[in-house]
């Protein structure tokens, strides 16, 4: 499928994913979040606590897609760099925000708003905030990169205030059958004639494996949502001409 | 933490993670495993079915870190391309490969070994297969990239078979204690100051969200057991200092 539609990529940042002690649980709600905004995301990249690989990482991405979009790491702690890094990468200074340090400074009692809180309060120069429901810590955007918090239901309320904001292409559209007991070894030919037919689409083939059968899911993905359900017709027909039952929709879990 | 282990990167390839279709489970696996292996895993890239994005992103992270394992796009169908690419970024010819292309032909009956289930025995040249005990389709490795299944169980099996081959450096070791009720905010200054007094380790700190009350997991992680368990002392310390009560290990889901 051609990039006709603005593009995403997401930066996970902590160690605490690369180490195995958190499951991440952002990439897909931004996957899913995204597509339905028309912002296919094309890339993620989880990447440690190290400055050095987080400035030269945002540099490449942000070069490359419409949209970057961060989680984690802006909290108060030591090994909360993110939002300094992002100012490197942008080669601006990292400065207390006027409109953050505010709200922050008010919202604790005389004398809490320590050094460390302070630090949630400073960002690069000329970033816009992004608000939340749950904390009063706003992540950012500067440029065309959104620095988000790694608390998923943080993250979640923070890309719910900037959903509106974003300028999407057309949605997304998904289309769906699937076939108990289907070796994808036996659906792959007709699929890729299939494939070669709708380039604007992307024909994936999924195998699941469940108490109740084995079998392939079969997805056609794409803007235009009259080419999925065409696409999707003709897998169809190839799955009954194959002898299996062809099941419409995802295979409920 | 300075790297004096050797170092892994993950390629999760597929469109099916970066759609939001599938939640992945492959990430914290290998991040468990690897580590106990004492190879911590530094990157992880999560790339779309797309010839030179895979060819371009193998050939950065190969040169970059000590052992590249990919997931995902060994399969029969059009949209499993990994193969191909990995032969492509090695620059070698992408052939059959003469062990895996015997076993998996004697799988089949006559005349059900495909061009489809041919494309699963084509690999790089130079290509040394990874067993599992799931399926008769082997993973592959060339150079230092290791190529495997992305359906995590086959994933698993794989890599149990592998794992034994790998030369890790010393387990990385991780030592947690945690406190209910206490804000980042108030233990990150003393945890700065412990983090700068243990330089071989990542000090972490995590905040959770739980019905039975939040608080802050501080996570000591290194190859250094006895460095790692005398920083949760002090952390532990730390936390008494400050009017809270210590538990020691990870916080109970």
């Amino acid at each position: 499928m051609p990039d006709t539609n603005p593009t995403a990529c997401l930066l996970v940042i902590g160690n605490e994913v690369l180490s195995g002690r958190t499951q991440d649980a952002n990439i897909r709600f931004l996957a899913t979040h995204l597509g339905e905004l028309g912002i296919p995301l094309r890339e993620v990249r989880v990447i440690p606590d190290v400055p050095q690989t987080i400035i030269e990482t945002v540099n490449a991405v942000r070069a490359k897609f419409t949209y970057v979009f961060t989680t984690g790491g802006i909290g108060p702690t030591h090994d909360d760099i993110t939002s300094e890094c992002i100012a490197a990468a942008f080669g601006v200074p990292w400065e207390p925000h006027p409109e953050a340090w505010a709200r922050m400074e008010a919202s604790y009692r005389p004398g809490e708003f320590n050094a460390a809180r302070q630090r949630m309060a400073t960002m690069p120069r000329g970033a816009s905030l992004i608000d939340n429901a749950l904390s009063v810590a706003p992540g950012f955007q500067i440029g065309n990169v959104y620095v988000m918090a790694g608390v998923p239901r943080v993250m979640q309320s923070m890309f719910a205030w900037l959903a509106p904001k974003l300028q999407g292409g057309p949605k997304i559209q998904s289309r769906a059958v699937h076939a108990i007991g289907l070796p994808e070894g036996l659906v792959a030919e007709g699929l890729a004639a299939i494939q070669a037919r709708y380039p604007g689409l992307d024909l994936g083939s999924y195998p699941f494996y469940r108490p109740t059968g084995n079998g392939v899911a079969l997805v056609a993905k794409g803007p235009d949502g009259a080419a999925a359900e065409a696409a999707i017709a003709e897998v169809t027909a190839l799955i009954t001409s194959l002898n299996r039952t062809p099941i419409q929709g995802e295979p409920a879990d």
